[in-house]
């Protein structure tokens, strides 16, 4: 391509967005794959629900299949309709790559359900909730619908991803590279786990997004609320008057509701808000206006303390939690209500192999001093779901804290707005992993459909993802009958 | 490495067995791995195996870990020990590179029985017998064993292996690149599976053996002696012969015990005898002379029919089963007796995910026709084991018919006088996968202790196997802080 064209591909790009002609329309499928791939102890299956959208691909059948790829999205810990609709880059692409779109969920979320109902029920079912079963349920996917056909090989895939799907997406191609040509990882923290990444940088990352959003007086507000929440949670009178000013869902009646579930759901939204702060309205996880952390602090934008603090907490609250008015109280069971992300799957992943360490100090950060302590964390774990941890699995079995030579076709992007960024790749001294730095992004904003509000950075950052894209299938044509 | 040094080391290897100083000495250990890697249904663990020999690891703690590697034998389906003392090669070589040799046990084999003297009793045990849970307990031995340890990564790690372990050792530098710098996969027919190697190809490579050992009539008293044990088998008269003539240690007594039993024992009989075709005395699956097959073949000379036949075939028989004269009687229930090697566990493996389709036609092999039935196949492994094979799970799992850019440091070698040749990897267009080809080899050869009566083809592979070794070392301690 020349740079002619790049520079027009990239210009089409934008033009779907101002055009506003993104639309999201995908037919749902489902598979049959074994609940468990790497046992023959049985021979149970489930459905693995897929959506597929096959309109931009060449249906001329002497076409070359490596002309025509598949553009991937490697599922991660929710409904995959969530995903489809806020993935808007891979939707701009597929005519553009004469590509066709495919989202597969990831087991145990949305309609992915093995053991239906019963799920959830115990470990002997959520037992088989591990990435490692996931990205073989993708490898099945794309083997199945992707076959070679014995003089050609199939059509080249690559994977995109968030978050926990971009672990996935570099993953696969890290494990399973004779099915996926390539991997765009946003905001992937593959690095985010014990001996690797420092467990406060989540922390003082999300402080420091809440330091510039607005002005300083925010983080200060918060760093001190937490004390002012902990003095109130110490009476009944106290909790009352939370009560009254917070109006849960359901009334909070001993400390530990505060200091606990409370503390748990703040510490939550704030990292949310953090990961949503888009430069346009959005509601990935929650209906919220253009940069809801600016919002946010907005409304602790002065010296607030006692029933003031509490107040104007509240009140910057609801930009996260009811912005569209339409919530009739506040539930902090769950900072992901009604986005069909699955808190409770992951809760059980992080208990079992993606173990992520994170811990506040208090001082370079804003929220109550927490140490890390993986003895206690693995207890706790054990007691809620019967199974220890195993901590260095991810490292184990999927490398990457160093990039060799084998790591190859794989974008790390990260926002640097985003807490994840600091347990993600941000630097490559491989040439063939590429590092895509958006200063101005939150998490994973570049796999979003493009917007006229969009920071240069992030219009930067999806053409580079383009030029390796393209030259991923340029590859893939040149060694696709590489005996 | 200048070429003089390497022309010193590779004498050095021949010297080793010019004084025959390799002896086999290890110390036997065990470590804790889980039963199911990729499920957390449970916490099971059980004692995986493993032989380690530290002598001539560089014991200077302040010496640089990346020039003092480990040479790791990836077990296949027997005791251990077995390949330990069959791998000389690997012992050759650790004086030379200051090496650790550890051989690692594979799951369900030797003395690593995840339930003990339970293991094979159904399904529910056997399940656990896959080549990714014992690709997992091998990355999680080499981890345990082999830390990083901070600010320098852990010491480089070499793959060995024969055959399936051949296999496994090229897998696991796919599947965990991050564990391993490079392998050296020798006679590994990772290409043996359905869609990729023709059916026909072992047995006409193995009955090209048997015709080019001595002279053409041995394979055309092979193709014959099948009718003629038939007929014998038709009749009671005709089995009171067969059972007089080949001193069965159970008696046989109806036709199928013949026509199946020992049918199945012949066939197994003559591709073991190609394998360990070595050009000395061995005794890896038998205790046989130098050249077996020729020594067999020298019973079969001439025009043999009916009774006749059967006395040479029995003759040429006890070549394999009888060499040193303490065989009581003729066991055909295993061709394996007494070496290690549990075909048992090999079956569950075949009726899984190691499906290798062979078959025969009696035209261009000495074989009765045999056309290969997946579905007759599956039919007959669901009947034994409850499970039905997933043929096409080792081609999904670890690709290998296209030699992608990510696979490197991997040597195929292959002796074409071995009938596991033809699913092999014989060419390569990715010059980080290189091809030895040994043609005057049989299974596996590169690997055992230099001889004087080796070929010239198999020392040369041997230094190419060096010279490769070499190369992945230098690369590692130039890649080892790739960030």
């Amino acid at each position: 391509m020349t740079a002619a064209q790049w520079v027009a591909l990239i210009i089409g790009l934008s033009a779907v967005v101002r055009d506003g002609a993104a639309t999201y329309e995908y037919q749902t499928k489902t598979i049959d794959v074994p609940i468990d791939h790497f046992t023959y102890t049985g021979e149970a299956t489930f459905k693995l629900r897929y959506l597929i959208n096959d309109t931009y691909a060449d249906k001329d059948a002497t076409a070359d299949p490596a002309n025509s790829p598949i553009l991937f999205y490697a599922g991660n810990e929710g409904d995959i309709e969530l995903f489809a609709q806020n993935t808007g880059f891979m939707w701009e692409l597929a005519p553009k790559l004469k590509a066709t779109l495919l989202f597969v969920e990831h087991r145990f979320y949305g309609h992915s359900l093995p053991f239906g109902n019963a799920s959830y029920e115990s470990p002997k079912h959520l037992g088989y909730l591990t990435s490692e079963q996931a990205l073989a349920d993708f490898a099945l996917v794309l083997r199945t619908l992707n076959p070679p056909n014995g003089t050609t090989r199939a059509r080249p895939v690559i994977a995109f991803g968030g978050s926990y799907g971009g672990m996935l997406a570099a993953w696969i191609r890290i494990k399973y590279p004779h099915l996926v040509a390539g991997a765009i990882a946003a905001s992937a923290p593959i690095r985010q786990f014990a001996g690797v990444t420092e467990c406060g940088i989540f922390n003082q990352i999300l402080t420091s997004v809440f330091q510039v959003a607005y002005n300083a007086e925010c983080a200060t507000n918060i760093r001190r609320s937490w004390t002012t929440l902990q003095n109130y949670s110490a009476s009944a009178d106290g909790l009352r008057v939370l009560n009254e000013k917070f109006k849960f869902c359901t009334n909070l009646t001993k400390a530990t509701d505060v200091t606990e579930t409370l503390f748990d759901y703040l510490t939550d939204v704030y990292g949310n808000l953090a990961m949503i702060n888009y430069p346009y309205p959005s509601s990935f996880l929650a209906p919220v206006p253009a940069y809801p952390v600016r919002e946010f602090c907005g409304r602790l934008n002065q010296t607030y303390s006692g029933a003031e603090l509490l107040d104007q907490l509240h009140s910057a609250l609801t930009i996260y939690y009811n912005y569209d008015g339409k919530a009739p109280c506040l539930n902090i069971n769950s900072s992901y209500d009604g986005t069909g992300i699955s808190d409770q799957g992951w809760d059980f992943q992080a208990c079992t192999e993606m173990v992520m360490p994170i811990c506040a100090d208090g001082v370079h950060d804003m929220f109550p001093p927490q140490p890390w302590n993986m003895q206690t964390y693995a207890d706790k774990c054990f007691k809620k779901y019967g199974v220890h941890p195993r901590p260095a699995n991810a490292l184990l079995n999927y490398g990457g804290e160093f990039l060799d030579a084998t790591i190859t076709n794989i974008v790390f992007s990260n926002g640097l707005l985003d807490p994840w960024s600091g347990g993600g790749v941000l630097r490559s001294s491989n040439e063939n992993v590429k590092i895509v730095l958006i200063p101005e992004g939150a998490h994973h904003l570049d796999l979003r459909a493009s917007n006229p509000a969009d920071p240069a950075s992030v219009t930067r950052a999806r053409a580079l993802h383009v030029q390796n894209i393209q030259k991923w299938l340029a590859e893939y044509r040149k060694q696709r009958k590489v005996y």
